[in-house]
C-alpha cells in the first residue's frame, strides 16, 4: 500500500489545520467581493508589518500567476528576461510568461540553480539595438528550484547590476519562507533589504490551500497592477478566502514553523541517504528538497510505492521534496524502502 | 450596523457549510498536483454523470478565467466572438478574452440581456473577407447578467444559426445553476441538449469557495485545453481543493438546492418591491436578481447601509442579487429599509 | 472592355511618376539597412519642416502597420480605445490593433463618420474599475472613412476632451493629405496645431508605392516605438525606398497637387451625379470620395464594367473613390455609363 | 572617402535594375488592390512553376513578417519551436515570432551555424507534459547566418524527424537562393522535396526592393493565412509592386544568376583572404558570406573606410556579406584595404 504522505512535491501536501482553521473563520455573512474587504485588509497589514509599509500587495491564485504578471509589471513586449535555465518561469509554467507579457526569456546556464552576476553579464547584450530584445528584468528563484539558496551578498549584487543596467530583479518565492528560514532572516531581511523589486510570495507549498501574492517594494512599479490582475485572470471575487490563508501564516509566525520544519526533514532525509554509498546527493540541501543520484534501474522500483518526479532522465537524477507535514517517521520509512531498493 | 449579509453580488456571500466540510474531508494525506488525484477524478465522474459521458471537464479558479480559456479552445487570434453588449465577457473582465484569444468581441444590443438569431445574424458578415474578424463564437449568458433566463427553445435557435454558419456556442454559465433551476431541467437537459458546445459552470456563486469548471461537450475541442489551462494561468497545484467543491454541490442536489433557494428568495423581494408604486422592476426576475428603477435620491441614502451596485446611473437602475445564504428576514429587513427611504 | 482606371479604391491607382522617379535616383550604390542612410535623413528632416522640428517619425509598410503600432505606444494592453464605428481599426484590419495592442476598441455610432465629445464622453466609463478597460485613445480617421473631414475645432475639442481625461488622440491619416488639401491648411496646421498625439501619414493612397509614416508629436511618447516597429515586423531593411516615396511627395508639394487632384475629380463627379434624380448622394464630398445610394438592381451592370465596392449592402449605397491619376476624361465617361444604367 | 559599395549586408545592396524595371512596367493604370490583379496571379504560377503546382504562396513585405506569420501558420501558442542559437528568429527579430505566436523559441548550440538530428533530439522533450511548451516546429535558415548551407541529406533527416514526431519544418530562406546556387539544386529539389513544410523565400537580399513570399507545400496549412497575414499587418495595398518583384527575379532566372554571382565574389573574398596568414576564415564559405577572425585592432581602422558589422566581438569574428552587384573590383580594393590594415 502506497503511504499517505510522499516526497514528491510540497504541493502534494494538503492545507495546514491553522490555515484551513482561518478560512472558515472569516466565513461568516457577507463581504465585499474582489479585495474590499476587511479579511484582506488585514492581511494587507500584516504583509506591510512584515514586508514595510510602502510596498504594495496583491493576492492571486498562484505561482504561476504571480510570476507572469509581476513580470508585466516590469516589462513592455520587447523586454528580455534574464533567467537561470532550469528557472519554473523557462521550464515548468508552459510559456505563460511569454504569452503574457509578449517577452522572450534569455535562459542562463547555472552552476547550483543559481545565477550569478557573470552569467547574467554575457546574456546582457544587444542593448538599444532595435533588432534585439531589451533586457529589463533578472528573475531569480529563492529558493531555487534545486533546493539551493541564494546567499544575501549573491542576491545584493544581482540587484546592484539590476539597478546599475536599468533592470529590475525579481523573485520566484514559491518557496521564499524555507529560504528565509533556512538563511535564519526576517521576510524583509531576505528580500527587499537585498534590493529584491518584486517578489512571487507563495503560501501554496507553505501550508496554504491555494493563494500567492505579488508584492511590490516600490508602490511605483504597482500602478496599473490591479489592471493586470484582472485582464490576467487572476482576480478572485471571493477574495477573503485567500487572504485568510495569508493571515493563518502569519499568525504566529506559522510560515516560518512550516518553512523550518520543512527544511530540517530535508535534512534529516539527506544525512540518512547519504549513508547509503550508491545514493549520491547533487545539490547542497539547504531548503527543503533533496536531489540525488541514485541508480537508473532503482527508479521504476521505487516509484511503485512512492510517487515522485525524475528530475534529470540522463543523469539517473530524483527530486524529492519535504513539506510542513513531512514526520520524521515518513523520512525513516522512505530511506528503508530507499535502502532495500537501492542496496549499499 | 450594517446588516451581515447584503444584496450585492451573489460573490458577496460565503461558502456553504456543505462546501467546506468536503474541503476538509479532502485534506487528508497527500495528493498528486494538478488533478492527477482521486478526488479529481470523482468530481470529474459527477461531471460525466450529469452532463453525460462524453464531455470533458476542466477545473480552473474563476470564471473570467473558464470563459477566456473556454472561448481560446474554439477560436484563433483572427476569429471573433458574437456577444450581448451587457456580456460580463465584454464588459467585465478587463479585455481578458481579448488578451488571451486575441479576438474581436462584437457586442450585440438585445432586450432584456438576451441574444437573439436576428440580432446575432445582423452582426454576422465580412464572411471569408480577408480584412475582416471572422465570427466564430456565440456566447450567451445564462442566466443572463440582467437576471433573465433564456428559454430552451431560443438557445436552440442560436446554437442551430451558430452551427449552420460554422460556429461554436458557448455559454458562461456562471449561474448556470439559477438557470437551470429556474427552468426546472436538469444540468444536461440545460446546456448540451440544447446545442452548447462550450459551457463555463460556476461554483463560486452557487456556494463555492471559488471554482469554474470547462465542460466541453464534444471531446475533440479540448484536445489542447490542459495546455491553454496551464498557460492561462489557471491550473491549480492542489487541485482537490477545487474538485471538492464540485463533489459538494453536486452531492444530495446541493447546485440545485442552493439555486432554487437563490431564486426564490428574488421572487420574494420582487414581490414586495412590486408594491411600492415608485419602485419599477425593468427586467422579468427568472434567476437570483433583482433588476429596480428607483429615485435617484435614495440609492447613496440606501447604500449608507446596504452596499450594493449601481447597474445603470442615467436610468437609475439598481441591481440587488440574492443568494444561497439570503434568508426571508433578509428580505423582509431589507424591503422594510428601501421602503423607509422610498415613500410610496 | 475595362476602363484602365475605375473608381474602386485609391490604392488601386497606381504609384506617380515623380515618386518612382525618386526611387530610382536613390537606387545608388550601397546605403546602410534599416533607416540608418542619408535618404532617410532626409526624408526626416522634410518631416520635421512640415511638422515641426520636435517631432519623431518613423517609417512603415502600411496603414494597418502605422495605426497598431501607433496605437501601441499609447496604450498597455488593459486599455481601450475610442472609435467610430465605421473606423478603419475597427472595420477593416482583421483584429490587428487589438492583437498587437491587446486593447479592446470601444466602437462608437457616428453621423458623416465623425466622432463628437458627446459620443466620446458616453463611451468614457468605468474609469478606475479594475473590472473595466480604461480608455486611454480616442483615434479618429482623417479625411474620414465616408469622405467627410473633421473642421478644425471638431478635432481641437476631441482632443481637449482626451487630454482632460488623461487620454490620447490618434489620427489615422491614410488621407491627411485630402483632409488638409480640403481645408487648405498646413499639415502641421492640420495636426499638431489641434492636439493631435500621434498620426498614421499615409503615403500610398497618395501617389506612393507603399509607405507609411508614424509621426509623434510629443517625441516621449517614441521612446520605444523603434523596438515596436521592428517586433511589429515593420521595419524596412532597404529603407531608403520607402524614404524616397516621402521625399518626392515632399518634393514641389506632389503631396498636395495629388491630394487637391483627387479631390477635385470627386467633386466633379458629385456634381455630375448630382444631376441623376435616381442617385443620392448620402455624405458631404469634402475629400477624395462619393458615396452614393443608387438602385439596387444597377449595382451588378456598373460592376461588369468598373471594379467597385458597396459600402452598405441593405442601403444599397456604394463607394467611388478619385485618385492622383484620376482624369475628368475617366469622370466623364464613368458617369456616362452611371446614367445609362440608372436612366435619370 | 567611402566606397560606394560595402560588404556590410546583402540587404545594402541597391534594387537590381531588372527588378526596377518590372516595378515600373506594372504601373499602368489600376490594378484591384491586395493580391486580386493580375500581375500577382502570374507571379504566383511562376512560384508553382518552379515549387510545384500544389502550393500556396503568399506576399508579405519582409523577412520578419514572413517568418513570424509562417510560425503562426503552424503553433498554436503553447507550442515551441526549435531553433538555432544564432537563428535570425531567436537573435535578429525583436521578439516578433514570439510576440505574434506566443510560442517560445528553444535555442540549440549549434557547430556552422546548423541544426543537428542530434541536438534537436535534445531539445525534444516534456512531450504530453502539460507544463511543458510542447515543440511543433523545426526552423532551419538556410543558407544558415554564418554563410554555411545545410546538405541536402541534412535537410532531409531533420524533415524526417520532424514528422516523425509530428512536428514541422519551417525554414527562413532569406537567402535560399544563394543556398540552393550552392547546391547546383533547383529550387523544388532544394525545398520541397527534401520535406521542408514552409518556406519564408526572400527576395530582398537577392536584388529586390523588399518582398518576402511565405510558400506553404502542403495547402491545408495555409487555409488560414489570409487571415494571419492582414492580422499580422503583412498584406500590401498596392500588392502588384511586391509581386513585379518576383516576377523580375524568375524572369531569365535572374534569382540565379544574382545568387550565383554573390556567390562567386564570396569564394573570390575567401580566397585572396586566406592569403592574408593574420586572417582566419571561421565557417566554411558556402554562400555569400565570410566570417573572419582579425586581430582586435584592426577592426576600427577597417570601418573607417568601410561600414560592417561585427559578429563576435570577444572571439573578434568580422560577417562580410557580397551582394548581387558586388563586383570583383570591389573585391580587390577591399582586400587591399584590409591587408594594408592587417598586415601580413
Amino acid at each position: 500500500m502506497r503511504p499517505s504522505r510522499s516526497f514528491a512535491s510540497d504541493n502534494n501536501a494538503g492545507v495546514h489545520p491553522g490555515v484551513l482553521k482561518f478560512i472558515a473563520a472569516v466565513n461568516q455573512g457577507h463581504a465585499v467581493g474582489y479585495g474590499d474587504d476587511a479579511y484582506t485588509d488585514r492581511a494587507v497589514r500584516q504583509f506591510k508589518r512584515h514586508f514595510g509599509k510602502d510596498i504594495e500587495v496583491f493576492f492571486v491564485f498562484n505561482g504561476t500567476g504571480a510570476n507572469a504578471l509581476g513580470l508585466r509589471a516590469l516589462t513592455n513586449s520587447y523586454h528580455a528576461i534574464i533567467c537561470a535555465q532550469a528557472a519554473h518561469i523557462y521550464v515548468d509554467e508552459c510559456g505563460a510568461p511569454e504569452k503574457f507579457t509578449g517577452c522572450k526569456l534569455l535562459p542562463v546556464r547555472t552552476e547550483n540553480g543559481k545565477l550569478t552576476v557573470e552569467a547574467v553579464r554575457a546574456a546582457y547584450h544587444g542593448i538599444g539595438d532595435q533588432h534585439h530584445v531589451q533586457p529589463r528584468v533578472i528573475s531569480i528563484t529563492q529558493a531555487s528550484e534545486v533546493g539551493t539558496v541564494y546567499r544575501p551578498e549573491e542576491i545584493r549584487s544581482l540587484a546592484q547590476f539590476a539597478h546599475q543596467h536599468g533592470m529590475f530583479l525579481h523573485a520566484d518565492g514559491a518557496r521564499i519562507a524555507n529560504a528565509a528560514a533556512s538563511l535564519k532572516q526576517n521576510l524583509r531581511a531576505a528580500t527587499s533589504d537585498l534590493g529584491i523589486d518584486v517578489l512571487s510570495f507563495g503560501a501554496t507549498k507553505n501550508g496554504g490551500l491555494g493563494a500567492d501574492a505579488v508584492v511590490f517594494f516600490d508602490a511605483r512599479l504597482a500602478a496599473d497592477f490591479r489592471f493586470y490582475r484582472k485582464q490576467g485572470m487572476q482576480l478572485a471575487s471571493k477574495m477573503r478566502f485567500l487572504s485568510a490563508q495569508f493571515a493563518a501564516l502569519f499568525e504566529g509566525d506559522l510560515w516560518l514553523r512550516n518553512a523550518q520544519h520543512a527544511n530540517r526533514m530535508a535534512r534529516l532525509l539527506e544525512g540518512k541517504l547519504r549513508r547509503n554509498p550508491n545514493i549520491k546527493i547533487v545539490y547542497p540541501v539547504e531548503a527543503n528538497g533533496v536531489f540525488a543520484q541514485i541508480p537508473a534501474s532503482a527508479i521504476a522500483k521505487l516509484q511503485k510505492r512512492y510517487f515522485f518526479y525524475l528530475w534529470d532522465d540522463e543523469q539517473s537524477v530524483v527530486r524529492w521534496m519535504c513539506s510542513w507535514d513531512t514526520s520524521e517517521q515518513d523520512v525513516e520509512q522512505f530511506v528503508n524502502f530507499v535502502n532495500q531498493i537501492v542496496r549499499a
